[in-house]
């Protein structure tokens, strides 16, 4: 591989074409637009509206040895329970020229069942940029929507070490905006279990409390407390049960917390009530309000 | 009382002069340019700031019975555990001319002060506003904050029934964008303990699980859960201290719906995950993403 920034920008196939799928494939048109850009998925009509929308350069149903037959960068955007069979059918039929990367949320399962191929473990370097909306379809891509978000790589150590590829992958992320973040798989679910999954399922737990009866009675502060249970619960479901153990234990840190603030309020303890409210603020204005 | 609507649209007193007493009066300086709207407050500085910044036309750190000489509409938009006991001494020197309202995230305790004073009782029309923002200050007062906002104006039935002044009330908020829902204290509280004192707590909770070792991780999803945990917590935690028994069934029910969570992850229930996500995202739906 003499220059593998010219390769990756050469050929992007984007495996998934919905807001994140469309959002790369919208980066990448922005800014390499010699880049050939070539859509995979199952609904012929809406590949063919994503490239009416000038996201892709070339679309396909099924990802095949003739579309891999140059070197490529093949970027899985995929639900996560379907993204390491995808890497491991394309590692079947691509060149040793592929770069396979993902956008998945989860990363250890998907780790787990890459590495067990040596194929696909030869040619995948799992990724996880921390971006996106509730708002589902390449409709809503944002050629933006990376920039200055950190976008997690994921060192697995059941796959053989390959810097090149790593460093391959980095670039690959950089050129649409992202800043890179190097964990295990097993770092990242931890983590994303608390800044995620966790306040997904908050989101659903406060929507399902107060229920479709009282939505009149809300106000700004439940519209943007819940804003991301609109999302898709079938993508969602595979996430939680992709990530079971940490999220359970995430669930569990939420629970002790809400009972620290029941019993404060049963046993009128003003001081308590408002330590756990001062914690509260004080981190979340480390982020600001945007 | 020849014309309600010209009395409290003559002289308007804003007793804490904040986000939520700064958009009252931004939004009756904008709508009734010969309203004048008094601002009362501790910090004299504040007030002749907020008087240069146009919200004000005059100021006093003392409610005092020369400035209710006049009719006037008094709004009380201080901190909840302060506005039953202001509504008293302002009533103590008011004349009978005067409306005194609020605008108090929580209503039965203060409904319950009230009415123990039997000046106060007539003259008080207890309000909340159901609008705001987590930044403090009338440096973010926004005249057009109430626009198409639900107003709730509790019937308080230990008050003496006075239709004239609940609908010199009603017009009131009325006048400055509000829709008008009527309920009892008790129901009020027991709604918004789901509505927006839950919410808070879900939020600060989601903030505390996640804490500030891993805010560099989260994303847009995190940023809108969590943003009300930035509020306040002097004024959180009188809010939830003023609805004690509401917050605490709201806490349970939350409880309840995040250990069926847990439950179904522990048993890798698929479908009981689904039909979870599934409700709260259907519920969400009914409110738009804005």
């Amino acid at each position: 591989m003499a220059n593998t920034k010219q390769q990756f920008e050469e050929h992007v196939i984007i495996a998934g074409v919905g807001l994140i799928g469309g959002s790369i494939a919208a980066a990448i048109r922005q800014r390499f637009p010699d880049t050939k850009v070539t859509g995979i998925g199952r609904d012929l009509n809406r590949l063919k509206e994503a490239k009416s929308a000038n996201l892709l350069t070339d679309f396909a149903t099924e990802l095949t040895d003739d579309i891999l037959k140059t070197p490529a960068t093949v970027v899985i955007c995929l639900p996560v329970h379907l993204i390491a069979n995808f890497a491991r059918n394309t590692a079947a039929i691509a060149s040793a020229d592929t770069l396979i990367t993902d956008a998945g949320s989860v990363k250890s399962a998907i780790c787990q069942c890459v590495a067990a191929d040596p194929n696909a473990a030869a040619l995948f370097v799992g990724a996880h940029p921390i971006a996106g909306g509730e708002q589902a379809g390449f409709e809503h891509s944002d050629p933006d929507l990376f920039v200055d978000n950190v976008c997690v790589i994921t060192h697995c150590e059941r796959q053989p070490n390959n810097q090149e590829l790593q460093d391959r992958a980095i670039r690959f992320w950089e050129s649409i905006g992202c800043t890179i973040t190097l964990m295990t798989p097993e770092q990242h679910d931890q983590v994303l279990a608390l800044t995620s999954h966790l306040p997904h399922i908050m989101a659903a737990v406060t929507t399902s409390v107060v229920g479709p009866q009282n939505l009149a009675m809300t106000g700004s502060g439940f519209r943007d407390t819940t804003r991301i249970a609109a999302g898709s619960p079938s993508l969602w479901k595979e996430i939680l049960l992709g990530n079971t153990a940490e999220v359970i234990s995430a669930i569990s840190q939420a629970e002790n917390i809400l009972r620290q603030y029941r019993t404060a309020l049963q046993n009128g303890n003003s001081n308590e009530i408002e330590n756990l409210l001062v914690a509260a603020a004080e981190c979340r204005s480390g982020l600001g309000r945007e």
